[in-house]
C-alpha cells in the first residue's frame, strides 16, 4: 500500500470517526434539549395551578405568563425535531455514505495498483530485452501507461467528489444547526417581550382588595357592629368598611389533609433529585 | 378556630406549597440547563478536534464556529448561575421567610381568638346582670371591644403586609427570570449571526486544492513523467501539473491502531447513552 493509498484511506476514516462523534453530541444536546422542555411543561402546569388559588390581578398574570412560556415550549419542541431532521439525521446517514465511498475508492485504488505495478512490470521487461521485443514492448507499455492514467484520474475524480461533498455537507448541516438555533432564540425574544408585559401589569393593590374583602365575611362584620351599637360609647373605627362584604372559601379538613400528603411527596421527589444530582 | 383563622391559615400554607414547588421546578429547569451547556462544551471540543484534521478553510471556518459557539457556553453559565442567584435562591428562602409569617399570624390569631372570647362572655355576662353590674360589665366591655378592635386591625396590617409581599416577590422571581432569559436569547441571536458567517464563508474549491497537492507527492508525479518521456506518443495529460506539488502526511501505523481502539470506545460509549435512554 503506498502512501497516496493510505493517505485517501485515512481521510475517509477521519470523517467517519468525525461525523460519527458529532452525531453523537448533537443528538445529545438534542436530548438534553428535550429535557428541558420536559421541566418547562412542568413549570407552565405547576404556574397554572398556582395561579388558579390567586387573587384575580395575580393570577390573569401568571396565567397569561404560563400561555406564553407554553407557546415558547412549542418551539422549543419544533426545535428539537428540527434539529433532529436537519443536523442528527444528516450526520447519521453518513455513516452509510462514508461506507459506500470506501468501497468505491477500494475498487478504484486496486485498479491504480494493479495497473502502477503492470506498469514498472513492463518498464522492467523493456529495458533487459531493449532488441527483440521492443515492438511489442513500446506499444504494451504504451496501453499500461494509458490505463494508469486513466485510473488515476477516476481516483482523483472519486477523491475529488467524497472531499467536495464532505465539506458541502457540513456547511449544511451546520448552516441548519446556526438557523434552527437562531430561529427558536429569536422566537423566544419575542415570547418573553409579551410574557414581561404579563408579570409587569399585576397589580398589587387590586389583588389586595378582594384578598381583605375574602377575610373579612359579613358575620363578623355584623358581630362587631352589635357591640359597637350596644356599648353606650361608640368605638372610632375607621378604614374597615371596605372589609364588610367577602367571600368565604370552605375548607374542608380532608383538602387539609390532602395537601400535607402531597408534601411529604414533595419530599421524595427531592431525595430522588438529590440522588440523581450525586449521580453526576 | 373560625373561619377567617383558617382562610388565613391556607393562604399561608398555599403560598408555602407552590413557592416550594415552583422552587423545585425552576432547580431542575436551571440543572437541565447546566446538563445543555455540558454538552455544548463536549460539542465545542469535538469541532476543535475534528477541525485540527481538515484542510486550511474548512479548519478556520469549524475553529471560528466554536470559537462563538463556546462564547455562548460562558453566556450559558452566566445564565445558570443568575437564575439560580436570582429566581432558585429567593424562591428557597421564601420557605424561611413564611415560617416567620406563619409565627407572626399564630401569635395574632391566638390573641384575637382569646379577646373574641372574652367579649363574647362580658356581653352575657351583661345581659344575664342588666342592673347592678352594669357600670363594671360597660367598662370592661368597652376595654375588651378595643382591644379586640386593635389586634383586629394588627391581624388585618400582618396579613397585608403578608399578601403585599407575596405579590411583590413573585413579580420580582418572574421579571428576573424573564430578564436572564431574554439577556441569553439576545446574546445567542447576536453569536450566532457571527457563526454563520464563519461557516458561510468556509470554502470547499480552496480545500480541494490543498487536499489534492497533498495527495499528489512529487515522486509519483515525477514517475508519471519518466513513463511518458520513454514513450513515444506522448500522453496527452491535462489538469494534473497543479498536484505536482504536495504535502505528505506521515501516518505510522501505531497512530492507526490508536483509531481502531477509539472506534472501540465509541461503540460502548453509544451503549451507555442508549441504557440512559432507556432508563427514561
Amino acid at each position: 500500500m503506498d502512501n497516496q493509498t493510505r493517505q485517501v484511506r485515512e481521510a475517509v476514516s477521519n470523517v467517519e470517526k468525525h461525523f460519527g462523534e458529532l452525531c453523537q453530541i448533537f443528538a445529545a444536546y438534542v436530548r438534553k434539549t428535550a429535557r428541558l422542555r420536559d421541566k418547562a411543561d412542568l413549570l407552565v402546569n405547576e404556574i397554572y395551578a398556582y395561579a388558579a388559588t390567586e387573587t384575580p390581578s395575580l393570577k390573569l398574570g401568571l396565567k397569561n405568563f404560563a400561555d406564553e412560556f407554553s407557546k415558547l415550549q412549542d418551539y422549543r419542541q419544533a426545535e428539537v425535531e428540527r434539529l433532529e431532521a436537519k443536523v442528527v439525521d444528516p450526520l447519521k446517514s453518513y455513516g452509510t455514505i462514508v461506507k459506500l465511498k470506501r468501497d468505491d475508492l477500494k475498487a478504484t485504488l486496486t485498479a491504480k495498483n494493479r495497473e502502477a505495478k503492470q506498469l514498472s512490470q513492463l518498464e522492467r521487461t523493456r529495458q533487459r530485452n531493449p532488441s527483440d521485443r521492443h515492438i511489442i514492448a513500446e506499444s504494451d507499455l504504451q496501453r499500461a501507461s494509458m490505463d494508469a492514467t486513466r485510473t488515476s484520474r477516476q481516483l482523483e475524480e472519486t477523491i475529488d467528489n467524497f472531499e467536495k461533498q464532505k465539506i458541502k455537507d457540513i456547511k449544511s448541516i451546520f448552516s441548519e444547526f446556526i438557523t434552527i438555533e437562531m430561529l427558536f432564540h429569536g422566537k423566544a425574544l419575542e415570547i418573553y417581550t409579551a410574557a414581561y408585559q404579563n408579570i409587569h401589569t399585576i397589580d398589587e393593590n387590586d389583588d389586595l382588595e378582594v384578598f381583605r374583602s375574602s377575610l373579612y365575611p359579613p358575620d363578623y362584620q355584623s358581630r362587631l357592629d352589635i357591640v359597637r351599637a350596644n356599648s353606650k360609647s361608640p368605638l372610632q373605627r375607621t378604614g374597615s368598611s371596605k372589609f364588610s362584604s367577602g367571600i368565604i372559601q370552605q375548607i374542608s379538613n380532608s383538602r387539609l389533609r390532602k395537601e400535607e400528603e402531597e408534601d411529604e411527596e414533595e419530599e421524595e421527589d427531592d431525595d430522588e433529585l438529590e440522588a440523581t444530582k450525586e449521580e453526576r
